[in-house]
């Protein structure tokens, strides 16, 4: 009797959970993914420092799109060596060797062909490797970067599976070196300022934020070599492109440093204008990414984050960057504005009685408090940020805090579990898509320690708050 | 054995399938609500036409916010006479007497008390009767005046479970009476407009369609009677308030006309500032509602809809209205505007080889667009309207429209499964919600005859068709 009770329980219980076979459980409706343990000997990177350098020494890897701007921006970072230079073809490293050139520099190494990456990577003069290649080739790369004791930047998204995300974070703890993700939208005036301004409270808590990617590409889908980026959104159902919205959205709400992402819903649209360029492009009746793909998200401290992606439809060009405080407001497409309590104002504007809570602020308050609050990374470096370049010198500020950070010993202002939580989501919400919106939990990439740092922070050598405390947070 | 295998699967499917005994089973992962079947002898009102009428006599239930408005409204509409008023409180009712005989009218009928609005119902000089009382009154209101053989008109939300919404469903059928959701802002101005270019294939397809209430009621929740509405919050999880946000979704998207509405999944925000207000006004500490309420819903033809809802945070009004087509885009908040595919525009704007669809159209061509598609109704009422007021208007065109199709014998603009399919989100938002987030199946009200018309179209004594197949339709 015992046996059968022991059976039937068993069986319901397979039923129930799921297929436990194929690496998930159901639990309270949500599918769990399991999370691998950590090995013996591998370690923790938060709050990583590693032995701070008077000059950091770079390789670049993927030298098509995003590749050549990196390198030419690098050019004005001061305390940088710009030593190997890879791309599949010989003529992008030529082109790249000429900024350097050009820019009175010497010459760096120069690697080509399918295995020029791996040699760029065993060389014995370079701290990090920046890498801006296809997104199925970011893992690979930069987890032998790693091993050959390399530090790594990659552009966005860092990995394209679940699989892939843990792998980053297992080498980088193993390895104990950094690994960036390149997400330069967190670089963006708007999004610093606001940034700075939630840190001193003017939002109050805040409890909700919204990103998007919302960019017709049709006129860049002949951009990306070998047609790579319409080919995997062809075989790719889900938010494959979250990190720009994703990005400062976790920025904001602390994430692992106070809060955490728990679970994300997502449902799409069927594929029309994709299936129409992918038609085209590729002689393919079938497209797996829907046109419009929508995702939510809850966070332990319940908190909420809604993410859009499409990259097909006609619309205004829109990176949402949008959060909702309980005290304030902030918004920045299709026009940027803040609102706020009107006491939240009383030490800022004189007028602040003036001023309600059901409208944005006008145009001269918004200026003023964005000048107020400017970001202290943006007062140092903005002018030159904006002369040098780079999505209006968000990219530049993005290079210029790495290599500070590098160059002083200081945690990277994203870390590996960033680029694992931002990256996963493309999966996830497949998943969840192919369950009908069915909740998918987002795993703890920091294994347990996401409560651990109180509040995020860029590192800086006045002062370091990204890993204790901050005294000023409630 | 055979006992012991159906004992398993018993369990088991009893386990998998969740609790049926309350009313729900789990389909793929998705909450799917038992549908009632529907009793002999009730039949759909899917098109109902009821005979025409000289004038319609109306009786108010309900004096105390939206009610007095809508009584002034309609004394500015031909063929009305008001019969009878009602509220709970004499006084209010003596208010908009007032009203009536100020305007020159005769006075109609008074009825006050828990009691009076029955006694309001059985007149016999009675043909509609309009409903502007606390949420929680509307069903057993207007399943009483249909019973009575009233048309009924009942602000939003018309239910406020799901079993009130197939109550209303049920009792429409049997007694063959209209009952028609006084949603109003699919009446607003560019919310017609936008819908007229729709209906003209000036989007494409409709493929994404979001809509909200976005409105902190920080100065407003004293004026509810007895505190219903914030008592109602307090008590209710879920998008409370989604008819604004989701009827003008519904119309672009044609639902029960061709398409419906297949599931939602719902996050929401903790309370903070709705358990604060509660805390004040109330005295309680617990707070159901979320501040910030997301909801996405997906349909049968592949389509997707966002709502949300925030009554509590300072944040600028918005009841966000966007469509995504294969072919062009419109958003109302927080600025207006519109984007095209250039060869969409190719009849209307000479230059339009100029326009790229990345970015909004510019202001004079959408106030170009704007005046060549204002919706025909708009056209016939639109000055008499924005003189009356209400809401800009849109409560006057929405009352002549109810007043137009009843007085013609035409199809109502919203049906009763309208009223289901809008109110009905309240209770699935909580389901979704109290699980995790997991998929709701967003029952059928038509019980299967979703698909038997074809677009939505509003009805007119020139061309009514809103019954019958449209040819110009895809």
């Amino acid at each position: 009797m015992k046996k059968f009770f022991y059976l039937l329980f068993s069986v319901a219980t397979l039923l129930v959970t799921g297929c436990c076979d194929r690496g998930y459980r159901t639990i309270d409706g949500v599918v769990v993914f399991d999370v691998p343990a950590r090995a013996t000997g591998q370690k923790s990177v938060l709050g990583l420092r590693t032995a701070p350098m008077d000059s950091v020494r770079v390789g670049f890897i993927g030298l098509g799109m995003r590749g050549p701007s990196a390198v030419r921006r690098f050019t004005h970072i001061e305390g940088v060596k710009i030593n190997a230079l890879c791309d599949l073809k010989p003529e992008r490293v030529a082109h790249s060797q000429k900024i350097l050139t050009d820019r009175g520099l010497p010459a760096a190494a120069e690697y080509s062909g399918e295995e020029g990456w791996r040699a760029l990577c065993e060389r014995n003069d370079i701290d990090l490797i920046y890498i801006c290649t296809p997104w199925q080739l970011h893992v690979p790369m930069a987890v032998y970067a790693m091993e050959q004791g390399k530090h790594v930047a990659i552009e966005v998204p860092a990995a394209t599976s679940l699989e892939e995300c843990w792998q980053l974070v297992d080498v980088a703890e193993r390895t104990q070196r950094h690994c960036m993700m390149l997400e330069n939208c967190v670089y963006d005036f708007f999004e610093l300022t606001t940034l700075n301004m939630a840190q001193q409270g003017l939002f109050g808590e805040i409890l909700h934020v919204e990103g998007s990617y919302i960019h017709n590409l049709e006129p860049y889908w002949d951009a990306y070599q070998g047609n790579w980026r319409l080919a995997y959104n062809q075989a790719n159902r889900g938010d494959v492109y979250a990190t720009h919205g994703l990005g400062p959205a976790c920025q904001l709400l602390d994430i692992h440093r106070g809060d955490k992402m728990n679970y994300l819903v997502a449902v799409d649209t069927k594929s029309v204008c994709g299936a129409e360029i992918a038609r085209k492009k590729m002689g393919v009746d079938e497209f797996a990414n829907g046109d419009h793909t929508l995702t939510l998200i809850k966070t332990e401290q319940g908190r909420t984050i809604l993410l859009e992606h499409n990259v097909y439809t006609p619309r205004p060009y829109s990176r949402m960057y949008q959060l909702t405080g309980t005290e304030g407001f902030a918004n920045k497409y299709p026009v940027s504005g803040y609102a706020f309590q009107p006491k939240q104002l009383a030490d800022e504007i004189p007028d602040h009685e003036n001023l309600n809570s059901h409208s944005f602020v006008p145009e001269e308050v918004k200026k003023a408090l964005m000048e107020r609050y400017r970001h202290p990374i943006a007062r140092e470096i903005e002018e030159k940020a904006r002369k040098v370049g780079g999505h209006g010198g968000m990219d530049f500020i993005m290079d210029y805090r790495l290599i500070y950070c590098l160059r002083h010993g200081l945690p990277l202002d994203q870390d590996v579990y960033d680029a694992a939580e931002w990256s996963c989501i493309g999966a996830l919400t497949a998943a969840s898509l192919e369950r009908n919106g069915q909740p998918v939990a987002i795993p703890d990439f920091t294994r347990g320690d996401w409560n651990k740092i109180k509040g995020y922070r860029h590192a800086t050598i006045e002062k370091n708050v990204a890993t204790q405390p901050d005294p000023a947070k409630k």
